[in-house]
Formats: C-alpha cells, sequence, structure tokens
C-alpha cells in the first residue's frame, strides 16, 4: 500500500470533530451534549459494542462502482445515514436546527427535527425546502398541544413522525443536576413560543432550569400503545416509534400497525444499563421479521459501524452527537463535513467488504468477535 | 431530551458522598469503613458484577403514578432499600446509630442496628420510636450474652433477627491490621458497656484493638445448624439468616424454618473470591423457590441496581457503607440524603423500564450482557 | 533455572527494534509505517488475538536436535518465517529492498518484494541471487501494467505472484492524511520509473501525495474471480491469493486453481473490524481441507506466535513491519537481526513444547483460553 | 464486624514481601527472580486467573478447630504448602538454602532443593535435620552427573526426587539477557564445586555468564520417557515429575509408574504461552483419576489460591517467589514470616468457606466465575 492524502481540512474522523467541540464550548454545553444517564455505562456501551463485532469481508467482487442510494419510508435518501433529533440546536452554533436542516438536504439524506428545536418546525422546512425531513414528536399530557405540533409538522411538509417512547419521565444526568442547567435564559423552544395554549408560561421561551422541568413535566408519562394507536388515527403521516429495546415491543407495535421502529436507548441518556443499540438490533430484527423498516442510532462514529448496523438488519442509522459536534465546529458547514466524513468512510468499508450496493450487505457480513473462539 | 435541574444539594449521587467521606474522614476510620479482606477481589466484583447486567426496559407503559411501596416479613415499608448493620456509626459521626435509625424511620423504611453498635439498643429504639427496626445478632460462644441481646431486641420493639452466619472467625483485612486499629478508646460497644454477665472487661467499652480481637473471639465459631435451630426455639421473632451464598445453604435454611435469606458476602470483607452478590442471587432463588423472601446487600449504589436485584428476585436490598458515607457527610440528613438519592433514582429507572409498581418488576427486565452476543 | 546470557546485541526482542524504528524514524514515515485503518482495531486485534490462545506442551520427548526447516510451494526454506512484501522500504533505510532481500537470502528464507517498492524488481533478483523470491502484485485497471509486471517477475526468477486482494481501493489511515504525505518526493516507486505506457507520469518516480493518490487508483478496482483466472493464464508462476479471510472466498480460490491462501488483513490497513489473522486461520484451514498450502501475517512478533500459527494450520508466517523495524535499525543487519531473533525464539519454543520438526506440530498444541474455563 | 489488629510485624501480606524484595535487591538480582519468559504472558496469568474462580462457601458448619495438616507421598506436613525448589537463593540472602531448610523444617512442611542451589545437598541436610526434604532433579546429558545426584539426596536424608521435565533448553528470559548475568561470580553452584567427573571447571564455582551457560547445556534436552524409566530404576526415591501441563502426558507418567505430578509451568519462566497451573490443573486432576498424587506451583500469593488448588484437585501447594521475597527481607526469619502469614490466610479462609479439615474441601467449592453468567 501507499502513503497518500486527499485531506481537504484539518479534520479526518468524526473524534476530530468530538475533540473540537469538547474544547471549544462552554462547559455546561459541552456536558449538555455529551453527558448520558446515571453511571453512563450504556452511553460507553453504545461505542464498545461496535467493537465487538467482526466483518467478514469477500473479495475479488467488482466494487469500481459503488451505490450508497436507498429508501426510507419509500423515500430516496443517497446514503443511509440520517440526523437523528437533539435538541436545543441553537447551543451548538447560532444557525442550529436551520444549518443542520440544509446541510442534510444539500446532501439528500434525512434530517429528524426535535420537538424541542430552537427553531421552529416551519422556518426550518423553509430552510431546508425539497429536504427529507422527519419531525420527532414528544407526545403532550395535554392532547391540543400534541395535536397542534402534528399539524404543523404535516402542514410544513414533514414525511414522518418520530414518535419518542422512551422519555415518560426526565432521567438521571448528573452533570447537568451538578450545572444547574441555564442555558434556556438564552435558548427558547420556538416550537412552544408563538401561541397560547395552555403551555405554562414559561415555555413560551422557559428563562430557567425549574421552566425547562416544567416543559419535562409536560411529555405525559402515561403514553402507551392505546394513546399511539389514538395518535396514528389523527394524522395522515407514517408513525415511527423511537425508542424499542425488545423483541415483545417491536412485535407489538407491527401488530399496531407502526411504519417503522427506531432502536435507540436515547445514546445512553434515558435508562442506563439498558444494552447498546447494535447489540439489541438482531432480537428486534427477529421479531419484526421483515415487516416494517428498522433504523438504529446511538454511538455510530465511523462508516464501519454504519456497516455493522445496515449488515445486522438496519435499514439506515441516524446519529446524534456528531451533528452537534459539526454545528460547534462551523454551522451547517461542520455538519457537512461530518456527515460526509461518515459516507465516505461509509463506502471504502463497502468496496472493503466487497458489497457494491446496499443489497450486497447481508447477515453473514458480520459475526460477534467470539464466533471466532468458539471453533477453536 | 432537555437540559434540567432540580438539585436541592450538591451531592447529586452515591459517588459524592463517597467522595467527601473518603476525603473527610480520618485514615484509620476512612480504611475500616471501605476496606475488603485479602486483595479486596469481592469488595470490586460487588460493583463489576451489577454493570454486566442489562436491562430489557418496556415503552408505552402508563407510569404517570410509580408505586415504590412494599412489605417485608409482612410490615411496609415505603421503598424497597433498607439499612444493612455496620458496626461503630458513631467513627462515622458522632450521632451514629441515633442519626441513622432516625432517618430511615422518617423515610418510612427499616434499619439494621448491629450487634457492634455504638448506641445500644434501647436508645435506638427510642430514636426512632414508630419506625421498622431490625436487629443483627452475632452469636456468642456464651449463650448468656446471646440471649440477653434477643431479649432486650424484643423487648426494644426490634421486628427481627438478622443472624450473620459468614463470620465465625474474623477475616484477613489488611488496611486494618496495618493501621492496628485504635478507635475503640474513642467509641464503646454500647450493647456490652452496662452489663456485666462473664463479658471480658474490656468490652464493656473496650480500649485497644487487643480488646477489639476479644470481642470478634466471642463469636462462636462453632455457631452451626443446631444452634440456629435453637435460637429459633427461644425467640418469637422472625430469624433471618445474613451471608448465605450457596443454594445448598438455603435449601437448608428454608428447611430448618428460618423466615427469610439475605444474599451478603458481608460487603467483601469476609471470604474474598466469593462471588459478587447480585451473581450468586439467581442461585438462591431458584433454590428457595418462593418458599420465604429473599434480601441482597453488596455494592449497591444506584437505583438501577436496586432495580436489577428485585428484577433477578429479591424482595428488599440493604445497603451498608451509602449509610457511612450519609453519616460522614451530615449525620442523619445525610444518611436521608442518600437514601431519597437511591429512591429517586429506583423510582425514574422503574418509571423508564415501564414499572408502575414492585409486581411489574419480573426476570425478563434482566439478562446478562452476554445473553445478547450469544444470539449473533 | 540458571541465570543466564547470550546476548550479541542490546537489541533481545522484536519490541527493542520497534521501539528504536518508533524512536528514530521522522514522524511521517513512522506514522506510515505504524499505522493502521479507521480506529486501528484490528491492528491492535492481531497483537491481542495470540495472547487469547494457549499451548498444550508436550515435554519429555528428546529435542535434542530442533529442525525447523520445510517448504514452500516446494522450495526449500530453513524456518518458516519470511518477508510479506510492504511498499517503500527506502523510507526505513537507503538500502531498502536490496538489503532486505539480501539478509533473507542469507538466512535461507523467503522474501517477498512489493509492487510499489522503491527499488525495481530486477535489482532486487540481483541483490539476492539464489534467495527465493516472491512477488507481490498489485492487478492495475490497465492490463498492460499488470503484464509487465509478471513479465519482468518471471525474468527475474521470482517463484511465485503473490495477488494483494484487499486493496480494491485505499483505506482511511488517519495519520497518514493529517500528515498529508509527501515521501514520494524522495523515494520513487522504480517498477515504474522506467518505462513509459500509459503510466501517468507522476508515477514515473511520483513527486506528491496527489500523485500517490494518481497510483494507488491505478489499481483494479473491478478486480474479480474472473480477471484472476485470466492471471493464471498468461503465467506460468503459481499463483498465491494475498488477504483472504473467509472460508467461502477460500474454498472459492481452490475452486478456481490457486497455487496457495495467504491470510492477511493487510496489517489491520485496509477493512478496520474484520478479525484477527490467528483467529479467522482455522475457518480458512477447514474449508481448505488440505488442497493447497495456506500462510498467514499479521501481528506476528514472538516465535511462539510462529508456533501458534503452525499449529492452527499455517504453513509458514510472514512478517511486515518487523523487517521495517531492522532495516530501521540497521540496514541489513538489522533484518537479519530481527529474523534471527524470531528464528531462535521459534526453534526454542519448539523444543519447550515437544516438537523436535515442524511435523510434530499440531493443532492438539493450541487451544483457546476459554477451553480452560469451559471445563471449570 | 469490627477494626482489629493482631500485626505483629509491617508485613502482613505477600504483596508486602515481594515490594521490599523488589526495592531493596540490586536490579540485577531482582529481575532474575522476577522475570517470566517471553512476553512475560504465562507470568501473568498465574495470577489472573485465580482470580477467575469463585469460592461457593459453606456455611454454619461448626469450625471452631480447623485442622490443616495433611501428607504428602504419606510424609505429614503440617499445612499443605511447601517450597518449590528455585535456583541460587544465596542471591536473595547469604544464608540462602539453609535459612529456608530450617524455616520450613521449623513449620513442619517441606522444602525443595534445587539442583541449582548454592548450599549443597549435605549441607542443607544438616541444616533442617529432621525435616522433610525433597530434591529437585535437573537430569545430565552426562549420566555420571545424575546418578551422582541422586545418590547423595538419598544418603542425605532427602524423601523424593522432583525431576523438572520443563526444561529441556533454556528459554528466552529478557531481563536476564539484557544484564548479561554475572551473579555466578558470587554464588557457586555448590553441588557441583566438590567434585571432578567430567563436569566442565566453569561448572565447579562458574564465573561468568558463558559458564552459566554451560550449565544450563548440560540439561539433557533428549531426556524421555525411556531415561525416566531408567531413572526409577536406578532409585528407592519416588519420583515426582514437575511441569505436566496435559492429560496425555498425566496418563503417560502414571502408567509409568510414578509417585506423583507436580502441575507447573516453572513460574512462567519457560514456554510462555501455556495456561496457568491452576486452570490446566482439572484436566490433569481427570488424567490422573485419583491413582497418584498432585501439586501445584505459580503464582500462589494468598492463602485463598491454596483452597481454591485444594479444592480442584491438588494435594498440597508449593510457593517458588514467595520464599524468595522472605529471604531477601529477613533470610530464615522473612521464609518462616512468608509462610506463615499463607497458612494463616488458608486456615482463615478454611473456616470461612465451612472447612474445619482437609477432606472437607472438595470440587463444589470453587467454580469459574462464567458459571454464574451462564444461569443468568
Ligand atoms: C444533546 C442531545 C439532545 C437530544 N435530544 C433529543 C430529543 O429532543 N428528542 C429525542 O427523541 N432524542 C433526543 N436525543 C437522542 C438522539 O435522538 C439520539 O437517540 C442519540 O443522540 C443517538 O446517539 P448518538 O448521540 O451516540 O448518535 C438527544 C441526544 C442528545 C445527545
Ligand atoms: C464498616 C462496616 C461494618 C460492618 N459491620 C457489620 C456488622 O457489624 N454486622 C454485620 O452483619 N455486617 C456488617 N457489615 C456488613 C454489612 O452489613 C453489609 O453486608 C455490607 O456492608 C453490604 O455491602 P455494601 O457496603 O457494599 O453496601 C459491615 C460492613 C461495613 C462496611
Ligand atoms: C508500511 C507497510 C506497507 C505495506 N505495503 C504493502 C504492499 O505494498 N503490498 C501488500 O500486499 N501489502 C503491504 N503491506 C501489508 C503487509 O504485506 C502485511 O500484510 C502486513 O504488514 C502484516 O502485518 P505485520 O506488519 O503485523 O507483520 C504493507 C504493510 C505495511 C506495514
Ligand atoms: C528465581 C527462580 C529460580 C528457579 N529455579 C528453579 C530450579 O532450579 N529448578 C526448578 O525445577 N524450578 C525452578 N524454578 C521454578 C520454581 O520451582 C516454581 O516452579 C515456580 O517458581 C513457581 O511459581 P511462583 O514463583 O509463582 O511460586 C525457579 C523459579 C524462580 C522464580
Amino acid at each position: 500500500d501507499l502513503p497518500v492524502s486527499m485531506a481537504s481540512s484539518p479534520m479526518v474522523c468524526i473524534q476530530d470533530f468530538e475533540n473540537y467541540a469538547y474544547n471549544h464550548l462552554p462547559k455546561n454545553f459541552r456536558d449538555y451534549f455529551f453527558s448520558g444517564a446515571y453511571s453512563e455505562q450504556t452511553l460507553k456501551e453504545n461505542r464498545v459494542a461496535f467493537q465487538r463485532l467482526r466483518f467478514r469481508p469477500r473479495v475479488l467482487r467488482d466494487v469500481s462502482r459503488v451505490n450508497t442510494e436507498t429508501t426510507i419510508l419509500g423515500k430516496k435518501i443517497s446514503f443511509p445515514i440520517c440526523a437523528a433529533p437533539t435538541a436545543i440546536q441553537r447551543m451548538a452554533h447560532p444557525d442550529g436546527e436551520k444549518a443542520t436542516a440544509k446541510a442534510l438536504s444539500d446532501l439528500g439524506t434525512c434530517m429528524t427535527l426535535s420537538s424541542w428545536s430552537t427553531t421552529n418546525i416551519e422556518d426550518v422546512a423553509q430552510a431546508s425546502a425539497g429536504g427529507l425531513r422527519w419531525f420527532q414528536l414528544y407526545v403532550h399530557s395535554d392532547r391540543e398541544i400534541t395535536v397542534d405540533l402534528v399539524r404543523r409538522a404535516e402542514a410544513a411538509g414533514y414525511q414522518a413522525l418520530a414518535v419518542t417512547v422512551d422519555t415518560p419521565v426526565p432521567s438521571k444526568r448528573y452533570s447537568n443536576i451538578r450545572n444547574r442547567f441555564t442555558v434556556l435564559r438564552y435558548c427558547k423552544l420556538e416550537n412552544f413560543s408563538q401561541r397560547d395554549q395552555g403551555v405554562p408560561s414559561g415555555i413560551k421561551g422557559g428563562e430557567d432550569s425549574g421552566l425547562a422541568a416544567g416543559v419535562l413535566k409536560m411529555i405525559d408519562p402515561a403514553l402507551d400503545w392505546e394513546r399511539v394507536t389514538w395518535l396514528m388515527s389523527i394524522t395522515h403521516l407514517p408513525v415511527v416509534l423511537k425508542g424499542i429495546l425488545t423483541g415483545e415491543d417491536a412485535r407489538e407495535a407491527v401488530k399496531r400497525g407502526v411504519a417503522a421502529i427506531w432502536v435507540s436507548n436515547h445514546g445512553g441518556r434515558q435508562l442506563d444499563g439498558v444494552p447498546a443499540t447494535i447489540e439489541v438490533l438482531s432480537e428486534i430484527v427477529k421479531a419484526v421479521d421483515g415487516k416494517v423498516e428498522i433504523y438504529l442510532d446511538g454511538g455510530i462514529r465511523y462508516g464501519t459501524d454504519v456497516l455493522k448496523a445496515l449488515a445486522l438488519g438496519a435499514r439506515a442509522v441516524f446519529v446524534g452527537r456528531p451533528i452537534l459536534y459539526g454545528l460547534a465546529y462551523k454551522g451547517g458547514d461542520g455538519v457537512k463535513q461530518v456527515m460526509e466524513t461518515l459516507r465516505d468512510e461509509f463506502s471504502t468499508a463497502m468496496a472493503l467488504s466487497g458489497c457494491a450496493s446496499l443489497k450486497d450487505i447481508n447477515p453473514s457480513l458480520v459475526v460477534h468477535q467470539s464466533h471466532y473462539w468458539s471453533h477453536l
């Protein structure tokens, strides 16, 4: 082999963006982005688990043309890596959600907007006209708020609702608690700032941590399968459940008619001690048995991670923090660089494992490391 | 999700209390509290083993009302986390056992008083009138001493005897030996200080390590199943065996008619090299087959640990060192904060795993991490 | 046992040579030699995996005469450790490939010359007349270049073609990218410098990283089994496939009539996340079922590693970086010392495991470490 | 439990003696004692492997009288921990082997004298009259030397021959090689210094490393089962084979009529990569099927290690380096303290696991750590 560089930037891998963000963000912002729940075991597992998998690469296949295109819920994306919803992106960069949406749209992949965005639904849509956008929905105790969000997302051309089901209550994130977060003085939750329908006043631009707590408490802790059925009944948008971690719940979801399942542990930020998403994926794939699409997020930092997730049955993956690192580095340009880095690593990994298109990626491509030990 | 703080104290997790205690206690006190036996392998295992377990959380269940109440031996406790017996609590704070008993009673859970307490049986009872109290009994070679302790515990309203069976002889704790412990100059073993029935004089307020050794030697190394049967015959209090680590002994205990089994390795302070309690729990549960209640202590430091123990079959858990950290931090207030922290983490973990009450917690909630690997 | 020294050099094991190279090479040269792809997981695994294996040594066998001789593709070598192809050896020492070839020839074992050598095919042959030499071939998109390389290797007396199949595209090596490699200003790819047949001019002594990229891009990403068949049809030299990592591909290779299979992950420099070669070896051995010879490279740093590889079914092993460390230390002399160190460690390991000749080495000599645990 | 000290010395565990030796011995002596072969993997494994085992302690058994007595080859020892042979003990302390023999004899357990001792066979016997002594035999290429050593051991009252079978050739110990050992200038191999029968002159008090190499080369690399049979035919002493690591060789040994098998990897100093002795023990026990006694050495540093070895089937254990640490600390007194420490830790561990005598120790007492995981 040969020493060679095609670098057009000092940032060559996601770790570089992470380091940049770590070193340049104010401590309390950084803590909010980087932290996980409780002892942060799952946060670490999300990364370590990928390293327990091994590729079984096939050689001597024509990979002169590697095609990374696919579809999610019937819509084309140019590569199977999308943006997971993360709240308050303007903490990372003033351009926030707009910049993210625009970058993703330019690259031809999907952006998921958080309910707790610091740019409103409509403005984000405008900033990325023509791009594929999904809306992440927190179901509120107050049905009116929920309905309103859904209607606005529909109107603004979002193509799916990702309903987060792993957050019935706020979790224990120690670094946040230590910092007594005051960020909401600077960033407003814009989806709630222009209306007035029973939302506590603080939420219209919440100003301190007490108010933030108030917002969080509006999430419906009684959300259950019935209410999901109700939600599906009031919208024509496909409903994706984000946060499923057992085969039992995946089966129930399919039975209830959801459009897709998004395997997630909220980036290790909700229940600590749950498995890494890449480890639980196979259980979900088996339970779903091909009936709906399955996505995965959590710990994706290399193109090889994407390849592993797809080999084990994910249709596409989503990244949370890497988007924030990109934003922190250079706004929309940073997001683009992050996504391009992942895309290029992914297509290189495809070529090196003998896959010219996504349908060449199959379960025989990946085994657990212990696979080899048990044959000795 | 959202950055939010509800912190009312700089202490947000048990580690904070541990750090405080570590940094503020005199070295020899600290060593006594923190140390384990021999190479301290089991001490470490008690923690690490919890991290090898993974939750299988269920979503979309109504958790708007999380109820942590349960009973132990028929008595109500407001959450399933109680205080394990630890000797000489006045080394941690002048208020010692009284403060602990009062804090636990206020929170509506159970305090276990050590035989080697630095406050006597009666005073502790008075300090926590109405609270649930158990008495931890070391059976003495001298039957009279044993009978006396039992009678006083009965008279003072203790509701059960936790008979410690893992301490027929003192173990090898190197840091204690190195420090040539002199604590008993300052703290008296008050259960022995006001009476005079064959107890060597030193014990009535032992003054140096030689005397402490004397006390230890009074524990009956010949204690066997027959003497346990005898003990049960002389008291109406339910007898709980503390320190069972095999299915064989658990079965024998049930056969002998004990009221409950307390899985414990004495916090890694007796035989080094025994399994973490959370790992041995399933063996005991299987052997006991629902016939008596099972408790567990050892390494509980997060609410998620409690949830794991209950999922695997424990009725309730007990904490040893965390109580001492709380005492060291702020006496009774510190103990309260420690217990509240664990309780809140626990109820949050319940909600996040889809459990609204303790009966929703079942074995399918927890698997060993290797569970996922064997399916790849 | 006794304290004893037979040391004739301060360099007693491969680690010493590695440290020397690490400390004395310019950073960008060093990075090129030491680096792996992506997160360098496979690079590390190549070493760690050897440590997971355990010997089952037999005692009381006459090992007064240990014979390390064997053959590869019918040619005798004095011990089963050969040189893997590494590009641009003049970066390590001005004497480069010539010195390596001469040292290996003197020791009676095999040198594999890289396509991207900084000494041309003919000069290397001359420097090691009488020695066993193989030529590592990168198949080019331009057939003419490929044919030309093959003809020259044949003419110069190389005895086999090792066709590298794990490099259809350049991989992601971050440290190289960071260093924006300019080495080719100093070292020319001499196999391309004296001819002119469609090779982009830069390749005749490429001068910067852009050109190096150009060279890399000439490797044929469409190389498939058909073209391998074509290649075998145009040469009388045996064809060895270097870079096979699955049983499926090994079987196909045998079916296609290749002379041997070289298990390699390119020293962790191509697809990251593939298994360590020593772990995948058994799968290949089983698939090949004795029909062709199997070699292995990757992470060999001790004579005991060689013994493990042979026990699991490799005919011989190849070393890549150790050769470069030897060169960096003292040119040809350094290479010799490296190879002698490995040879002596290997023959000592043979004696200590009861093997007087290579045919005494068999699969019962090695088990995975977990073998012992599963019997407890 | 209670803080208590019975310490009569600042040295409370073997680690303390090890630290002392490490800090007080000249570097080249220290390196000789502490080092292992090649990458020292087995050296580390010998320790780590013990930590992978878990006790299943039984409670409520009368342990008021713990009896550690047993026999080896029919001779009584007061506890099952003996001294393994280590060469050149006068490097550790001027009193060397005499001090060791005397200390062991005083404690009522067995001393094994190395062939390469720095005190001769007869003087050691005299220093420990009445004590149980074994002689470790290196079989020499020159039969006369071998016969002479055997006759002298017989005459001096040694009770068994431990024939070392893992040293047909010297291994690769890097730190020794680096130090170009010159110790033999100061310490003579006294078993060879007063005679003159074909022994190269250097051996009569070898003076430099070249001579030491000469001594090592006298060990017979052709030693095989036939010569062992011959050896047994010329002596009435029971022959113990030291260094067996496979069931196959153990079975052969039994068939050949050896008196006992000593499982050893020479403290990680011969073939690196072999299993820890405690892990291979079960394989040997199964193969031997109760027909002869089995001993074990390697990595014993705690009384709990002894208990594990006995539970898995060893009759007794031997310690190598701990003896040297004791010598380095305080000559014979140091050895005594080391042995007493191990003995006390062992008998405490017996009591804590419910064993009043050695026959209460059985295989159900110990499992591999993964035992618990596979039941989850
Ligand atoms: C700072 C931050 C904020 C987040 N906010 C939300 C949110 O508002 N809604 C949601 O469903 N998930 C949220 N998530 C979870 C992400 O959607 C995603 O599940 C997770 O970040 C994936 O893991 P990764 O960060 O390792 O890629 C957030 C994650 C982070 C790190
Ligand atoms: C300082 C200290 C003193 C203890 N004293 C007693 C005691 O007197 N009686 C007893 O049965 N257990 C005693 N224990 C053991 C505890 O009851 C309990 O089993 C153990 O602390 C649980 O582990 P944890 O500290 O990790 O929670 C003591 C433990 C500690 C740390
Ligand atoms: C600096 C360097 C350059 C290499 N160049 C080539 C090459 O030109 N062709 C090739 O087939 N393999 C090449 N390899 C891979 C080696 O042939 C071999 O597979 C690998 O180095 C073995 O691993 P080891 O370095 O751990 O021994 C190279 C490896 C290194 C480290
Ligand atoms: C410094 C040293 C010298 C040794 N010399 C001999 C020897 O002369 N003969 C022998 O059979 N074993 C010898 N051994 C090996 C020991 O008998 C024993 O197998 C080993 O030390 C046990 O491991 P441990 O040191 O971890 O207890 C030696 C070991 C050491 C550490």
